[in-house]
């Protein structure tokens, strides 16, 4: 049997481009663009059959919980999910998984927000290029252009491409975003769009960056060996990491070294960065609309709501993208998706908490999603995982009201024990001791009522947490 | 002193074209255009002070709550509120004022739905009229047009206006929603708008309905003899106001009695029926924003959002117009105000609930508010006034968890008594009979949790309401 392939993802990002969909706290990759699957969980998909060996995960400490409720409702079980201290571009990432590998295992080096029409046609290009991976090349992935984009970056190979591609091919060069003049002429060159997507052997991307960027090797290494395992989790070391240059693969490494091949694809393929991107992607003449919402009389642009969204109705628009979550709306320009990072920026100067924050956030017990808030009272709804188990707790300033609604949970309260099934209510007084458990085989979901003068989250006194988290917001 | 004015304010219409702030159960005269009244509250307060007596008001059944609700709320006490059963235009509404009053009272019809920005003027504006309608004229306001408006109605008066005009002119012609050819010629001219908005003794008018639609009078009449008070209302018989011709005052009396004048407008008007109407209203070149709402490098149009609704963010539109409601998001052309109804409409056949229905309901007691639904759950906020009694009732399909939040609630459970106050939580199982009472002197807020398979509204059975309230969802 072949050597298998093990998957990394780079899933660290934490991109607001894609306000109100992205934020800060719950970025891209984990968010639904289309189909059933989050863009995370579709390359988790895309590195899984015969040919490929469980995954890597590098990603963020906030979104650890995320990750994990992702991988766990697919099924999936990962080698390990890297955690980063602070955000670094690509080459860190990549570095310190390359590390971790034995030297002569194959790893196939993916970003968590991109879209692969194809998995199929991706997984038999990666078959393609194993061979030459196995030989010692690091293998980049190229995708056909079908437009003269100036927001990719493009690779030249030596020789015409041809897809299927039965080999990788030698690279000529690099351009990073070109102006649409040299885009154009890019095309009409036949070279590729980089899709930021690699297959190597580990000990031949070491090499790679010992001889193109050696300053990297020593804190990197200094991270791996000060890492520390938590719940699952490995946490890079903080203070050597802080030391890690900021720096993108490509630059570091790929547009230096003499063992760069490039795969042409066969799928469609993009780096659905932005609204604009994902407008064109989607869309035809008329207007796709996604989730609760109608177009009457639209032509391009984009209509879509989430799953508690709004109710969204565009009317005679031309070019404008819509996007409706239940707590923030973005109305823009459809060319305008560039620009979006830069409001979201202005909208976090001004105190706008929808800027970073969401709806929604998950726990390493489950999640909860905020309903309502209002003078005096918030209401939450609360979901609990099999097994899971919040910290015991007191909050000085609210009192908590539980209502059941589906599952069973075991309610601790002030020393005593008792189960609560749907309908149940239990009233949790301000200050006294309590901690909620899913003792039950299936998700348990409560709606919490709080009261009182102060119900941010911050107010919380923990006693003890089988997931030992250190802050408030955690 | 001389005789005082009786305001008449025609508050029954139910337009969609300002969706999602005006909907078929809450129209836009009962919702806050700008400023901290509500559209009606606006024109009550418009016709108060020495010269006028007790306002009478004319709406619909849906609507009496809400009526009464923003009356009190300013400490406005009306003569009556009659309830028309099904929706006329304005002609039979008008008439049965008059019909109520004594011949001499003098009457002054004004729809709840317009603007009048300067109150002072036009309180003068109406004392200059007021000997010539003494004296047997029907005066109709005109308004000063500042463009050749299209949506609008023109009215041709005798010899050059003047404003402000110590006594109402001769009245030439009528021309309903003119070309933008004719409409510049009649702004050249002089033309006025005609604003809807009526003096008159009430002999005098009736005398004009006698010559001019006499049809009208006997069921008009019918319906008055048939009403029937209803806890502060006043039903006209829904049988003999079925027969009531469905036609406009304009075209049943004024564009035919010898009786009328006008009295040209000081004060700024405007019908503010769309979308497209508003925007021109409070815009200038940038981008006007109520509420949560931002834009970034727009230019025209209208960004709105409600207290309750979502962030709002525009980026780089040209004349879009974008309206959000926790519930529902309107985006469009601001060209395009007119065909927000015919949008609606087409919602509304495809089952949309949103299309008429709306996150508040207004009721006899107080008003709830959806906060949230979900699989198995609903979550209302409920507002209970001072005084406010719910029915004695039970649901089948549905249990019920209170929490207090603020006030104190007087609760019966199965013949129970018990106070409540704040954090009080108390659980209604189902089929259980319940009542909610506020006993305090401060209006009561409480959150209400719903669990169970079937959370509609008509699961009620009521066996005792004050209100004497027939419909479930009333």
């Amino acid at each position: 049997m072949a050597q298998t392939i093990t998957p990394v993802l780079l899933a660290g990002g934490s991109g607001t481009r894609l306000w109100p969909l992205s934020r800060r706290r719950f970025p891209k990759q984990f968010a639904r663009l289309s189909g059933e699957e989050t863009m995370f969980q579709a390359a988790i998909r895309r590195g899984t059959g015969a040919a490929f060996g469980p995954p890597v995960v590098l990603t963020a400490a906030p979104f650890r919980f995320v990750a994990a409720e992702q991988l766990a409702a697919m099924g999936a079980d990962p080698e390990a999910i890297l955690l980063e201290p602070e955000p670094r571009s690509t080459a860190p990432a990549i570095l310190a998984a390359a590390m971790r590998a034995a030297p002569d295992d194959l790893l196939l080096v993916m970003p968590a927000d991109h879209l692969v029409a194809d998995a199929d046609a991706f997984r038999a290009d990666v078959a393609a290029a194993a061979a030459a991976a196995r030989d010692g090349a690091i293998v980049l992935f190229g995708a056909p252009p079908d437009r003269p984009e100036t927001g990719y970056g493009y690779i030249r190979a030596t020789g015409p491409i041809a897809t299927p591609a039965p080999a990788p091919l030698p690279v000529e060069g690099f351009v990073e975003k070109p102006d649409a003049a040299t885009a154009g002429r890019l095309v009409a060159q036949g070279a590729l769009w980089n899709a930021g997507i690699f297959l190597f052997r580990a000990g031949a991307f070491l090499r790679a960056v010992r001889e193109a960027a050696p300053a990297l090797m020593p804190p990197v290494a200094a991270a791996l060996r000060g890492a520390r395992a938590d719940l699952g989790f490995l946490r890079l070391d903080p203070d050597a990491w802080s030391g890690v240059p900021d720096v993108s693969v490509d630059r570091a490494v790929m547009e230096r070294t003499p063992a760069l091949r490039v795969q042409p694809l066969r799928s469609a393929w993009a780096d659905l960065g932005d609204w604009s991107a994902l407008a064109r992607q989607v869309g035809g003449g008329a207007t796709p609309t996604q989730g609760a919402a109608t177009a009457i009389d639209c032509e391009g642009g984009l209509l879509r709501t989430e799953g508690a969204g709004p109710r969204l109705v565009g009317l005679g628009l031309r070019d404008v993208v819509a996007v409706a979550m239940p707590d923030a709306v973005l109305v823009m320009d459809a060319a305008r998706g560039q620009d979006v990072g830069a409001a979201v920026a202005a909208l976090r100067d001004a105190g706008v908490p929808e800027a970073d924050a969401f709806g929604r956030e998950h726990r390493p017990w489950g999640w909860f999603d905020r309903l309502a808030e209002g003078e005096g009272f918030g209401v939450k709804r609360i979901t609990v995982r099999p097994g899971g188990r919040l910290s015991l707790q007191s909050h000085r300033h609210r009192a908590e009201h539980w209502i059941v609604v589906s599952g069973s949970l075991r309610v601790t309260l002030e020393g005593a024990v008792r189960d609560a099934g749907p309908d149940a209510s239990i009233y949790v007084p301000r200050g006294a001791r309590h901690r909620l458990e899913n003792a039950g085989p299936t998700v348990a979901v409560l709606i919490e009522v709080q009261t009182g003068p102060y119900l941010a989250e911050d107010d919380i006194v923990r006693y003890e947490d089988v997931y030992r988290r250190p802050e408030a917001g955690d």
